[in-house]
């Protein structure tokens, strides 16, 4: 089962288009990615420091099925996949959370846009390819 | 009791020395303030869409106590006090929550950023100043 | 020739990585795209405010091929292209300008990312496909 | 004669109120800073690496005086005072500048916000101020 991350849409994330600018989707993408390595013991800025390793974003791609507004409850699912010795992608889904008029009544989730990152693992200096670190690989390999 | 709103810094709210960049303590905070809304069942963007009203941010001042990394878990207060008839102004503390070593020993928390914003409700077309409507100066006189 | 847009790189589109946060490439692109629309003519607040028309982007994909600092100097190059009657497709190429050592020498310019977002024309309230308008159409079949 | 930077408002500046988002005015002053220090031979990130210090803002303050919308072309002026041997702050106004109607008439400029930042300076591993280096002071006294 994917990691899932609760995310409310802010004032700040939407543009004078009055829903939230595309860009933005991205960001809470990476949110959901952040959230899922914390829970795995893995928090990003700490990784970053101890290994003096990074893992930039080498490609991305998103549809953007619905438009979405300030207050709007998301749910937004990651899954990691293997790419290679130094690199794996990420497949997300945010789903818009539809409360039920009748509160005995499930809430129902829309697709509100799905997205695909790919990261490859480099030396933060040198910025040469470096194998995924053990326990990076084990959180990409686990799915 | 001030609303608290729990926040986690994100990676996208720092900048290249390594914490938080000053604007973004601000918009945390009025993340702190749509959150205290929407449970004071008074959501930001209904709110506008439905009165024709909306409370532009007149003033706002800031000091910035602690730096901020991407990951730390904030606790974000806001309180608000009522200006005039038209205005009111809200108050923020930032608190970084500081995990303790012995999980059997409550955490602690250090002052981040204090922060206060001035609020002025108009008319969204005419920009003319209105008087807080009902249920939001409810709101703020209820502090 | 396509329109080119300068751009300095600022602090608060970097992260705590030192570099430009992926997602803003993204919205770097965009701003050339406004500044396309604003030198033909068709400001875009202007242009939703009149026709009561969005453009909303349905897809992005974006290639990160470089890291880029504050203070780096970019020329952002947007090319529209027609999709159908109701859409269209901007292919962007973020080009880094290396200053040469001797000032007598030109500056030369290394490809620091691609991007291309997709966009189709909606009524603003009934979100429906509308055919571009006769402006944006001719816009983008100058390409 | 203060230092000006000219920019235009975009569209990830604003919010579904369809203005300028508070936060984002402190933001663009930065870039308001960042560009007189480029200019002064002070280029903010490189200034940082070179140097280990860093000058994070302790403290903000903002008058929002005017909406600004997409496409609104500003003229940020910035100066700064000494405040003491380690710290420095800058005041700000923004100018919205309203085209004239009649082309061979000058344009006229409506002040948008006026802010204010206090910056320290500290050593970016030890967070202890230092004294203001050399090239920072002499830009600062410049005034």
């Amino acid at each position: 089962m994917p990691f899932s991350h609760a995310r409310t849409v802010r004032f700040a994330d939407t543009d004078a288009a009055g829903v939230v600018f595309f860009a933005r989707y991205l960001a809470m993408c990476h949110e959901a990615y952040e959230e899922a390595l914390a829970v795995a013991g893995l928090p990003l800025a700490r990784f970053f420091a101890d290994t003096g390793l990074v893992v930039p974003i080498a490609r991305s791609e998103a549809s953007y099925l619905r438009p979405l507004e300030c207050g709007d409850r998301l749910r937004i699912e990651v899954s990691p996949t293997r790419l290679g010795e130094h690199s794996f992608a990420l497949a997300f889904t945010l789903w818009k959370i539809v409360p039920a008029a009748d509160p005995a009544v499930a809430n129902t989730e829309k697709r509100a846009a799905v997205a695909r990152t790919e990261h490859v693992c480099i030396d933060a200096r040198s910025r040469e390819r470096r194998p995924l670190p053990d326990v990076l690989a084990a959180w990409v390999d686990a799915g």
